[in-house]
């Protein structure tokens, strides 16, 4: 082998056993003493445990957690985290005691109810850090009401809206991630315990009351389903791929929108990055990684469909191990995009000047033009749109913008495509079909960029956000009064 | 270049219109004549159609859904089937007429209301599936209530389950990706149409009634969003992806299990294929194409996100096209897959002699012995394995089954373990332990094994397959209706 | 079931055999006759079938090929498309010569042949188009040396180069997706043929000798490894996606320029798509769908690497079967990106006033003004650096451009970064430093964007274009020389 | 937010730059320091730094090197890595000396280059592996040439294979995979420095010098697809997810054969894990885990092309950046797997007796008889094939093994077929026919299980295999000199 090894080592040790009990200690010690308490304190319940018994070994488990992750010795002769606790308990309290914890469950159950916890933890501090962002998003766009920005179809000008339109439309999206996210949270926050390794067990349990201890919302009930089923990391994962991919396109919108070119957004100075050797760069690096992050949380979505494949529907160290290699780096990704995106954009600004301008100018006010015409003339939406579409080419050809629009213009095109010259439109018709803050004014329709509308679908995204705050409150709530209840009777026990 | 071409023809045209014309006449024809329907209905009712052009355009729509799409001439500078579809309303009706159909709508709205009904009507056929598929795994499952079976983790005998406790294992998981299915369909079913281009309409639409006839939940409010999203597509593969997950580790259990050495199942004559050389094959190659399903839509879904990633939220090729390159092929999968499971579910055999005797002959009881001791002799958990562990290893070591496991030989190893033999253990204690049905009976707690609890489950696993064929039905009904409705609608105005 | 079946239709052959017979027949039918054919003469060769024989099954098949795939009847009872074809055989031949063909081969080995084929002949179509597209991007490239545009980072104007050295620049990735699509050609046009079920032939067959007549360059040999191996479709599909995200990635390029802002590139009226509704509307929708390609390679290469995943080494329908599903599909999107920018891609036109006039005004050239201080000065970069980003600050905040740059201005800044003015530097050093035609003929270093070293790079291009033709055009030569020598080989015998 | 952050914190910094930086230390430390010594050296050379200056350079270089990573001050106002290392040397050699190090090139192509520098670094450790893994194989299978083995198809006994003729198959497998590798690695290693931001520089630099001082072997020419390009990450992530598909089919099979029902394969106690209640469990852990890692790869490899897709053909944070997120981790996982199956393959025993009884009874021998038939008859395959087809599902109903096969038994079927018994074939042909070892024999084709043939093939694997080792160790001595020469520069500068 090219490097040389420590002569003896036993390589199922060296790269897997040692890197598992490492990272199940960082990951797990803090469960792993939670779980093992719930279930100490369900055995006494069930009178499987003598209270004395119960009383030693959640005295132990305190020591454990006032000592810390780092002080538990691990051997990888015991395999795993809980067999390394084990024999400290055993140590510490004789096989007589520290050998009773275990029963009726197994480590299958234990892992699959720690991976639930965890994944549930980072669902919540995701959701919650959606819900920041959907707040930020929804007062960001109440100030942008009235702020005309030239809405684009594939790149190109298409028809007046707001800014506030915009974000309106983004928050809409990001309700929708914020719902599939709490979706997932429903079906993760089932306790597996009890499920034994994979068939139950015989001793008297009472899987509720641990589930309860943990802040579970029930039990999952099948002993199978329960130690084979990672559904839910997939599950969480597609709602993180969605959020991010939601964040993706508005920062890909943002990323245009501050080019030179585009002028229309103003990136503040301490959101810009330099270069090493051009002197007059200012670059959005910050809109180049958020546009990017989905594509870490599809790989992990990837990486754990991949691998349940063809995997027998029982425990295996596919499901239990394998399955969990990229999730969390890809929660994080998703942490800090939202993160970043919530700090940065209250701060973007829109060039109103610039948009406005290039909202009169860049033509795409002309489809509402075709409408009056619709409108005053009683002709068809195809007529009007073939005569306004000549005036416009002419227009294009010339290289002039949307201001030199005129009526013998269109007296010309109209002319042409109908055989006689407009009739009952004036100057005023004109000017105002082609202002672009009376576009947006007119489209008032359900959903429509007219600020009247767009500030009654912020006051329903509002009330929907307040909604699923409440959700996400009580979800957390829950959480914490589970483990006050935990801590209460761990003490009132001990005591 | 390679082969040669028809001269001067446009490759933007031989390459990417004409392709999608005929891609778009296969899918869209049929929904966009509804969607037409209901539009103009919409525009009489709010008396932007007279009832005359109305009924114009309602008849020549009627006379194309008669002559079928085959009918309709695609010329590709018109672009789409749309403008195809106008130009002939023009041909028949004048642009006077034909031209108004489009007033308040563009393609856009117009394209992105026909892929959220051909989504819905994909989701609800496989979501049909998915229930008649539980809906046999739970008549199997109640048959199988006693059918003991080795339970497998890693592969390794581990503990007898029953063959029904097995099915409802895996019901449970597919109940769970029914409910992902159905919350999919909830974001699915809201009718983009009004949202125009992007911007919404100046004429005074009404956007509630359209989504009524076409049978939509609701409106899809922001017009920006209308016409940008297209999570949906990505949500509703996800769903399916977990469902073939599932379908996916379900039958790589059967395909292991119909092994010769295996030989717990037994695969009926008429599902298995032979070798065109070898004279004894019987091969299950039904279990290779379902165990691999799962790939190809997650393959899709790879796609559709990858496809969305950094692309602005509006309207483009991108989230209008590119996106449904794949979906369509992957939900054919997955038809497939659930069609061919559904039929072969009920005549797979558990071979129960051999079951029987292998979970009585390969110590998968050796458990329950364990836990025997402890309560029995009062001993801890892991002492009382420590005593079964070592008399197994004696036995495996002699090439013995449990069978062979004794009352001396168990002796023998609380000896070692205990300093001591056993007490409070005689034969038919060891007997009862080591017997693989009593194992399982014992086993009573909620999700476990015990035919008495899984009858229970069962029960709970029917009442929820009721309660969501109901949702189904409302939401089929719901389509059924809506569509009568509109109907309805057209035949009073034309007649 | 929702939908009512045929009664008594056997769903293992209405959902799996059924349709996989009309995809062999259509992807199968002449390759099958091919290889029919090929070995037929081997085994005549070796003696094991006497001319006659081979003479009677050489013109069957030649019927058959007349005929046409349609003409065979197809039953699912018999499984696959070959054991249809042997019944036609021993239909006309009787079984005693019909029932001969399929000694010393096997459907795994003749299927896995066949797959390699159909492989082959798709990769050096796309191969072909590659070097096509590779053509005109150095034709393109050739006529812009001195085409000055501003290049990018960030999206933000960086420093000047020329629209030939960009083009260079991708012609340099497309060179290196040629070689990997040849690279996996090499591990693809190996034949399986011979290799049996799994394990090879008793009989005395003569593997080189089929493997020449169907133009393979050789044979693959173990026989396990024969029918097991699907590495190649990966491998082929992963060198199209790297082509397709070069090609991705040059068509984002094209999308920003060509937007109004940008204004740097111009798309020819033929490729530009309009609006249903407004009437201004040019969209360049082409970049959009070529920028989305390569989403459906990447979603069929994760399908295929899926499906292999932990499946069997050995012949199986996992590898046989689910392997192909996506990637006929993704072939065909690779040809159809490559066929659409190659016609495109001449006629992009440069606007050669836009991009010059914004390369002079958008600081692009600031970086070569550092440069000319310190060499003129002898100063540190870092200094230089400072003092123009002071100078360009300054203009920045004032909402001027590059071109109020003046030495007064340099020499304040010189004065607060170094505390002193400038020295040895004068105005025409200032203007020919801001100037962009001369930043680029500057830039002379290897690969820099100076005219001088583009041009020398375009012959190294050219000359590997070359190279990479003549490989190609040996490859198709040789499968065409195979072809006739088997046509002859069979004229002689039937004859 | 739901955690308090650091008031007044720039979340720019705390969320992007910060991470960053300390990632970059980590990676690129020592990397640094050598390219920037390179670069000071060929800055010496070309006479574009005094002497002096070249020597303080590198002076202050040796001693970062010396003092270690660690050491060196990281302010997130410097943006990255090199700015803070270059503030290190301008504080101790003012900015007249330590703002020089950066002429002539910018962070956009020192980054590109640490880059590949580190990418060539894990390739080549992952390419040393597998050549170690095949090296293992090879020797395994020497030693299995006459250990028959049953050969699987569809997971059903198909014909007597032996060990080593599978491990041969497989080695077949890798090294295909190591060619991709090797080519990967051609593409790899080739220098982006000197290409500056994207436009090279206007300073006379020798980018050849610094490629030969870095171990390059050559130029990466054009400078925009110097800076640009990542394709060569996919590529080599795609290599190695090939490689780890062929593992992960080759440990299912593992997998399967150390089943108590398959019985195949002895797995050492050492590599076994236990359970934490289930006392007789022997769980191949190790298995699952090796079959699953390629999901990881592949999920990498989806994050890097989804990152690249539409991304401008430029350097950005996103090819700069987020390529690099999951490919590390991913690499990571290749190596644990390549380590973990090295070390226990030659220590995974077939059990012999077990497999040779099997192939004996469990029908795999039958296609040997039906061409032995063939060739003592002259009847046609078809009908061989059913004769013997006739005889084993005889045997089949009534439950007996290939040993029961008699010659009466095959003429009762032959008198069904062909209306008349055998002839021409005795007792002895039957039983040579029917056995496993002679049966392997007689398959001596090329690439076939015959001992005598896989011996052959074994020594080309060899060959190819130390051809392979030598290409690599030219490549690792390549780099060892390039290592060399740098120092012996450095130091001949400096002292």
């Amino acid at each position: 082998m090219g490097e040389s090894e420590p002569t003896g080592k036993n390589p199922f040790h060296a790269y897997l056993i040692e890197p598992q009990l490492q990272e199940q200690r960082q990951l797990y010690f803090e469960l792993m003493l939670d779980v093992n308490d719930a279930h100490t304190l369900m055995l006494h319940a069930r009178e499987i445990l003598s209270p004395q018994e119960a009383r030693q070994l959640l005295q132990v488990s305190q020591e454990l957690r006032e000592r810390g992750a780092a002080a538990l010795l691990l051997i990888p002769e015991r395999e795993d985290l809980y067999l390394n606790m084990e024999a400290h308990l055993i140590d510490r309290l004789g096989e007589r005691v520290g050998g009773r914890l275990h029963m009726g469950r197994s480590r299958n159950d234990l892992y699959a109810t720690m991976q639930r916890m965890k994944c549930r933890a980072e669902l919540l501090r995701v959701a919650q850090l959606l819900l920041d962002l959907r707040g930020v998003i929804l007062g960001t766009a109440e100030s942008g009401l009235e702020t005309v920005i030239p809405g684009y179809t594939h790149m190109q000008p298409a028809q007046p809206i707001t800014y506030g339109h915009y974000l309106a439309g983004v928050a809409h999206a990001f309700a929708r991630d914020s719902a599939r996210l709490m979706a997932a949270y429903a079906r993760i926050n089932l306790s597996p315990l009890g499920a034994g390794a994979l068939a139950g067990t015989g001793f008297p349990i009472d899987r509720s009351l641990v589930a309860a201890y943990l802040g579970f919302d029930g039990v999952l009930t099948n002993s199978l389903d329960a130690v084979a089923s990672r559904d839910y990391v997939a599950e969480m994962l597609g709602a993180m791929a969605l959020t991010l991919s939601t964040l993706s396109r508005m920062n890909q919108d943002f990323y245009f929108w501050v080019t030179s070119e585009f002028s229309l957004l103003v990136l503040p100075e301490e959101f810009v990055a330099g270069s090493s050797i051009m002197p007059q760069k200012r670059n959005p690096i910050l809109f180049e990684h958020l546009s990017a992050k989905v594509a870490h949380v599809l790989g992990a979505y990837v990486s754990v469909l991949t691998t349940l494949k063809g995997t027998p529907y029982t425990h295996s160290r596919v499901s239990a191990g394998e399955v969990f290699v990229l999730p969390w780096k890809a929660v994080a990704e998703a942490e800090t995009a939202l993160r970043l995106v919530t700090a940065i954009l209250p701060k973007l600004q829109i060039n109103r000047t610039v948009a406005l301008a290039n909202a009169a100018t860049n033509f795409s006010t002309v489809t509402e033009l075709a409408d009056e015409l619709v409108r005053k003339m009683g002709i068809s939406f195809r007529s009007a749109h073939e005569i306004v579409k000549h005036a416009v080419h002419r227009l294009h050809h010339r290289g002039q913008t949307c201001q030199a629009l005129t009526l013998p213009l269109l007296n010309e095109a109209a002319t042409k495509v109908l055989g006689k010259p407009l009739e009952g439109i004036d100057e005023e018709d004109l000017r105002q079909a082609l202002d672009p803050l009376e576009n947006v004014r007119r489209r008032n329709v359900v959903g429509g960029p007219a600020p009247q509308d767009v500030a009654v679908r912020l006051q329903e995204l509002h009330r929907q956000l307040e909604a699923d705050r409440r959700e996400l409150d009580v979800r957390c709530e829950r959480l914490r009064a589970a483990s006050a209840r935990l801590a209460d009777a761990i003490r009132a026990l001990i005591l």
